[in-house]
């Protein structure tokens, strides 16, 4: 692993390939070189400009204390110079020029006899196809990005204009950076030798890093370095090319093969990275572990002012798994002391405006969700500090600013993360600024905010921090007051009404079961009739792949023997042998009573794992073909069912049908209030059979 | 459905409860509709501050030809108040207060009753619980909303301050609004019955609606009206209240109950509303369907410069389903020949910094795309317009600002949409201006340039535009060239480095297979030995539910003669007789060998939907314990494997020591490419058994 502290902060720096052209790039390198104050010494190969630089006419001529050369030649002059320039000494080359690696096989092969022969003479490379880099805090900046806040986020980006953005939002949002490194090609110095010195640089307190792709053979040294930096310093990341003309463009742009995005999230959690998915959230979310202390439970308080906005900021934290649980009523109480008759109190808060009047209510409302639910962090949120005030409060100066240092003294004396939402983010206004030089960021929409609060739980975690696990709030699902009709009766109530089912036939005795089934001309199913009793296959009531009428006697026999034991004989009111299809693809197919809707029907994948991986369509009923077409194509297991492996669609009209006439069922009987029938298998050539039924009517009073 | 064209242009408005104080609200709202040039009569209860209104000092005055009466009086006067403006006839009453329904029990009474009362009379009621309405066509402003820029966009909002979110960007982004309206609390006109007169409006040529919830019982009037109204202008709405605390939040704000988003989604698909998951998605969509004609097709073409920005818009437009897809080579190479060497061409497009230059080639390029690669529409993109330009190009004067004028052409030309994504959207710059006056909207987030893509190709689809259908692209999963081994041999070959599999056994004929199955405890399953045959099942060589010695020889001779059939029998090298575990959760674990990683696992849902739904975790290897735990925490259906419905968590343990057993056999042998097990299945007490084994051996050159 290299050193980089030459590279970062070097004293003498060699710019080749200045023109005297002030309108040409290289003389703005120089520009901006010599006009952010740098403070070691200059030469220049080509023309001096800028500054006093020392001026040499060949690389022949080239100091031999050289900490850094950028060079800005042509491809075809570079390998030579940077060779030369490495056999008297230099330490570090920048490429910055394009044309290698990602330009083709030619540009390739050069790239690495750069590489090689530089190294050879003990010169480490930079790119090639980058930007540069920068230090605020050495005054040194070989890029061409002028005007940079100094403070303490550093940069470490594959892409120059994606480190280009974070500069852009660091002006905007008054928290600066220290350094800044585009890697481009990393044909030499892997992207983690970068973060660990940043991780060593006590300017450097968070680490935001984009990357494309890595080099081969280096996940395992990448893991361990990253890992340990992550330690002491909050690494955060985005990776760059994760669908396939994502990764396209990132090869073409950085010579690296990027995979499937699975791969890089895994990398990342493993080498204690925090992911981040979209590059608008990667400054935010640095800003967030700059600025806030790590979040150590999932739940969020979320306090502040106008209710579509409290709805909004509440979906959002919920969708990025962390809960804003209801608090205690004692506390719902204390809070409805303090703001006006009608107020939502539950989590969110929404103090409805009364901000207008006392800024301080922000913190003080917060506080007391903190002292007394124990929630573990704060989102606040309001139409607060804008560029037009509602014309109900004619005077911005009239409005008190003092959210930001409340809200600053109760996230430092809380030791839990504070941070605004408002639209009006963007602005410059004096309260926004309050804010964020109290500590607090300030968010310009709902999903942003929810993503620093997901990063800094993040941080949380790998720090170890545990709070109290919040149980995932269920959706409710049918009333709880229904009775379960028998799966027998609700099966003949279904088939009268059109639902088709694979042959079935009710028996008392293992001499019927017998006939049954040597009868029948593929596999049976028997199952015990058990009015009311669930989970029929955990008591042995239920016995697969009987092909003989032996076969079906026993069954029958360790049935009985089996709920006998367990519930005792009077609870088996016979038995059910069914046809088996074998396996298939397996559909649920459900309609439901609904106060707002009248009715709703479901399909989705069934079987075992439809109550965990919910891969289920909602339409609200009445419904025709092209509705129930859509819902299946909306579906991610859409390919099962439109076919594909040798098996057919499954009949669309056949299942319109079967959603009507449970739906019909629905409309015909009031005291039904939901059927499911979970699986519906659907065989290889689309025919539908339902195989399990269950309606659920409206128990009596 | 009542007729509101009085209630957004009304010829007399009556403001009830305005205060003298000119800090009160009450004073505000009187002041705000003077000066924005309110045209008609305005009658005050209360004291006239502004204008020269008709100051009456009871209702009972108030005159018979009132449109709109406007109530800001509390509550408890609120109510008689407005029944006597129904009785003198007044058309409408906007009930700005909030303490109704959303403030619990006896509001909700309240509201009912105002409701019926002022309807007895014929009036009916907006809110209560709202921000009030505007017309900018009719300079008509009943809300604090002051200063609000006419344009097309009509707004329907449940909430006030989403309301304000989308007049904040409007002003921002230079496309006015042209309605407003704050629904509250929807005790009497329904949502669905604004959105019918915006839909009748001229000036109106888009919808964005904010929902929180519907009252019972007005879906099927709600879906058949918006569907009609979307035949003619677009709608795009945001259901807010989508997890439980966002619903609770809803609930407090505006009284309604909302459910599961599911269903709200199934709402607006049905009801032709398209819609968006993000608040500040929802001007830049409106804004979109404005500017931009509706995308007939999938297929993106992304030109612009920067390499960084052009991988992350191509990852935004994938993730909302549309497809980059790589020109033709002979359109490459045509947009090479413009372009630098080494420039990237093959979609997306990076021009390296040439739009500096010459800024029509955002244009140019787009076109040739458009003309000769029949992509359907164009998302542009570079560091054009910034606060600060790169140092560079010290003049911004000195850049060419044709791109709007150019873009503008092509999207009219074309009838394909374009915008635009540039991190310095939120900038003023003459650039950016002139794009949008040229109608190109211009985003500050990849993510929202994709969604408004999205949304125009959501409005192509109901307008029945159909675009060349594009293939998805598969994830390369291992490499091509490979070699499946025979399943009994990788079983030997797994079951000797540690991994569990139940038991079974290889026999030849018949006769064997009676013996083995007459030896064994639980049912088999027997399969014809094939290798490299896949879709065993499909050829009849697969039997399952074996439980006796004749099963077993029915089983082989069956077998035989179907295989027999249709391969011939030489291609049957025996059959495999497994223990059958019967119905259990079913995972699938992987190891493959990586160029990037060396290694990597996946663990996931296994069975029948591993392909379709890919719930699957990815781990760079070795992998420790904890690791593998992450990896199945991370999955959807992490209850399944955590244990429930009395079945115990996964032996995590084993299955560590399951995908360490396939590693080692990667590693120590240099032709394995690949290892997968499913279904690994795992039975209640959570022990694993490996049920199917594929090991992918290198193909022999």
């Amino acid at each position: 692993m290299p050193d980089l502290s030459a590279l970062f902060a070097p004293q003498h720096i060699a710019l080749l390939g200045v023109s005297k052209d002030p309108t040409r790039d290289s003389n703005a390198y120089l520009r901006v070189l010599v006009d952010n104050g740098y403070r070691g010494r200059i030469t220049v190969l080509g023309a001096g400009a800028y500054g006093d630089p020392n001026v040499i006419k060949s690389v022949d001529e080239l100091p031999e204390d050289v900490d850094v050369v950028f060079n800005m030649l042509r491809p075809e002059l570079a390998e030579s110079t940077l060779v030369t320039a490495a056999e008297r000494g230099a330490k570090f080359g920048i490429v910055f020029a394009g044309g290698f690696a990602e330009a083709g096989v030619e540009g390739a092969a050069q790239q690495e006899r750069i590489v090689a022969n530089c190294n050879a003479h003990g010169m480490r490379i930079v790119g090639p196809n980058c930007m540069g880099l920068f230090n605020t805090w050495h005054d040194t900046n070989l890029s061409e990005i002028d005007d940079v806040l100094r403070g303490p986020i550093g940069v470490v980006s594959q892409s120059g204009n994606n480190g280009l953005t974070m500069v852009h939002e660091a002006r905007r949002y008054g928290l600066g950076l220290s350094s800044f490194v585009s890697f481009g090609n990393q044909a030499d110095i892997p992207a983690h030798a970068y973060i660990k010195h940043l991780g060593d640089d006590p300017n450097t307190k968070v680490i935001a890093f984009y990357l494309e792709g890595l080099p081969p053979g280096l996940s395992e040294e990448f893991i361990e370095t990253c890992r340990e930096v992550s330690q002491h310093t909050p690494i955060v990341g985005l990776k760059g090319g994760r669908g396939s003309a994502g990764s396209r463009a990132a090869a073409s742009h950085t010579a690296s093969l990027s995979q499937a995005p699975q791969a890089y999230s895994a990398l990342f959690r493993q080498a204690g990275i925090i992911e981040v998915e979209h590059l608008h959230h990667l400054y935010p979310a640095a800003e967030a572990l700059v600025r806030c202390p790590p979040l150590a439970g999932d739940r969020i308080s979320v306090v502040g002012s106008g209710g579509g906005h409290s709805t909004v900021i509440a979906d959002a934290i919920e969708s990025v798994g962390l809960a804003v649980p209801e608090y205690p009523v004692e506390v719902q109480e204390d809070i409805s002391t303090r703001l006006p008759f009608g107020a939502p109190v539950k989590n969110p808060v929404d103090m409805t405006g009364m901000y207008l009047k006392d800024a301080t209510l922000f913190a003080s409302l917060s506080q007391v969700t903190l002292d007394r639910a124990a929630h573990d962090g704060v989102v606040c949120f309001g139409l607060y500090g804008p560029e037009h005030w509602p014309a109900t409060q004619p005077d911005p100066q009239l409005v008190p600013t003092e959210a930001g240092p409340a809200l600053g003294d109760l996230q430092r004396s809380h030791d839990k993360p504070v941070v605004f939402f408002t639209v009006y983010a963007d602005q410059q206004h004096d309260h926004l600024v309050q804010l964020r030089e109290a500590g607090i960021p300030v968010y310009q929409d709902a999903e942003t905010a929810a993503a620093a609060m997901r990063v800094l739980r993040e941080r949380g975690r790998q720090l170890g921090l545990r709070g109290v696990d919040v149980p995932p709030e269920e959706l409710a699902s049918g009333s709880p007051s229904t009775t379960v009709l028998d799966e027998s009766q609700s099966v003949e109530l279904l088939r009268l009404r059109g639902v088709p089912f694979p042959f079935q036939q009710v028996v008392r005795s293992a001499n019927e079961a017998r006939q049954v089934v040597e009868s029948m001309t593929r596999p049976a199913v028997i199952k015990g009739v058990l009015p009311g009793v669930g989970h029929k296959s955990e008591l042995g009531a239920v016995k697969l792949g009987i092909t003989t009428g032996d076969g079906a006697a026993e069954a029958v026999e360790s049935i009985v023997s089996s709920v006998g034991e367990q519930l005792g004989i009077d609870a088996l009111k016979g038995f059910l042998v069914v046809e088996d299809l074998g396996r298939n693809r397996e559909l649920i197919v459900g309609v439901q009573r609904d106060d707002i809707f009248g009715a709703l029907a479901v399909i989705g994948a069934g079987g075992v794992y439809t109550e965990q991986v919910k891969d289920v369509a909602v339409g609200v009923l009445p419904l025709d073909v092209a509705e129930v077409e859509r819902m299946i194509d909306s579906l991610q297991s859409r390919p099962v069912w439109r076919g594909s492996r040798g098996e057919r669609q499954v009949d669309l009209d056949a299942l319109t049908k079967v959603v009507n006439a449970l739906h019909e069922l629905l409309r015909d009987d009031e005291s039904v209030m939901s059927v499911d029938l979970n699986p519906v298998m659907v065989t290889p050539q689309g025919k539908l059979y339902a195989v399990d039924a269950a309606i659920h009517a409206r128990a009596e009073a």
